[in-house]
């Protein structure tokens, strides 16, 4: 039986404290927070504490906290035997780089507090200092997720850009298209399907051949109707994406 | 029993037409193309004919056609009686103006010729020249879908406005990430379970709540190493995106 020390109590640290508690070999021993509030959930399910110095010793400990808390705390660790994890995208594994047992544990999924989430269909990203530490964050990870995938620092970096990209941007892109549909007294769950069938469709089409729409198309008529109904901030974005698939499907700007 | 002959044999006449088959009161009499060879799939289960000087009286003519062809095929129309509807986004009722009985059936979903769709989960948006129309419109397109909404066309041009944003934009975002994630030797798949949950999200949370990112944080170390990691046309839509992204959400530009 492996011990872990969880560092954080936000979303990632609340779901993965959920998956461990159901998986064999390993036991959440403790969770640290440095505000007590916040730590409600956990303190009937396990020992808490919000002073660093009561940091029980345990095999791992996990920091599940916002990037610029990482290394600031891992450095007040004084159990150097433990691995250390953190389970951040934007954070290279130096910010480990006193310790001699050390990995990432990136979780690639956006958490809500509320909403369940099933472990076994998010990636996890791991990496970690030598091959031995590599295959025991492994073991950790298998455990709660069949998709595991070894990452290294620069990737993660890029990965971490490219989820922007398809997440953070695309939840801008369905503001502006509820914008559009309160603007015109639509209900935006009409487009609910849309979007939904859309996410789902580059499971078995790659998104270059997914691409349909006015733009790919060239169909200047449409596109032009569409920039008479846009306020100047939407007409930008539709410009500049519109313009981008034309150049990436070889349409005449 | 009404009578319908269906115009067009590409996804939308195809997956209409399966849906047809399956609902009582209804029967799909004829199908019109003018090429032969996509008629392949449905000569073997209904009468078809690339000759428009065949097309059988109807009760119901359905037009799902590309949007130039609409009115031009339907101007050759001559039973003056029948209802006549079209399946598209763009082209506003008046199309139909010559006709007395009109009305439009827009189920709005991407759809891809083999990937079976299921029409109870797709909205459709109908509006005709007369209440006493728009409920037959209503009564066949309850047949096969709960989610029936009336949408004149000018909340029609806006909505298919938003859904080039929701839909065809987001594609496009899709297929960034995927791009950067081959220039990194990371497999695409890894973001499949984020691109979903971000599209699932927004059933319970509106757009704007669930935001979330370095741009939304204005957390500009994270932003600006992004940058650095993108070519000059990603970078491009990266900066669009984050200021509106961060103006949207009122942090500094």
């Amino acid at each position: 039986m492996k011990s872990i020390v969880l560092f954080g109590a936000g979303n990632v640290a609340t779901h993965l404290f959920r998956a461990f508690a159901e998986i064999e070999d390993y036991e959440v021993i403790q969770v640290y927070n440095h505000r007590e509030k916040s730590l409600e959930f956990f303190k009937e399910k396990v020992p808490v504490t919000t002073d660093f110095t009561e940091v029980f010793p345990a095999d791992i400990y996990l920091f599940a906290l916002k990037d610029e808390a990482i290394s600031l705390l891992a450095d007040r660790v004084h159990y150097r035997d433990a691995l250390m994890l953190h389970t951040s995208g934007a954070t290279p594994l130096a910010a480990f780089e006193s310790f001699e047992k050390a990995g990432v544990f990136y979780p690639l999924q956006t958490f809500s507090k509320n909403k369940p989430v099933d472990f076994k269909e998010i990636p996890i990203c791991i990496e970690a200092k030598n091959e031995s530490q590599l295959k025991m964050t492994e073991q950790l990870a298998l455990k709660i997720s069949p998709a595991v995938y070894k990452i290294n620092s620069e990737q993660r970096r890029s990965l971490h850009v490219a989820a922007v990209f398809v997440s953070n941007f695309v939840n801008f892109l369905y503001s502006q298209g509820e914008q559009i549909c309160r603007q015109n007294k639509i209900p935006f769950e009409i487009l609910h399907p849309l979007i939904k069938e859309t996410a789902l469709k580059i499971k078995n089409l790659s998104p270059f051949d997914a691409q349909t729409g006015p733009a790919k198309r060239g169909d200047s008529d449409v596109i032009n109707e569409h920039l008479g109904l846009l306020n100047e901030d939407q007409k930008t974005i539709y410009n500049l994406l519109t313009n981008s698939i034309k150049k990436l499907h070889g349409k005449e700007l």
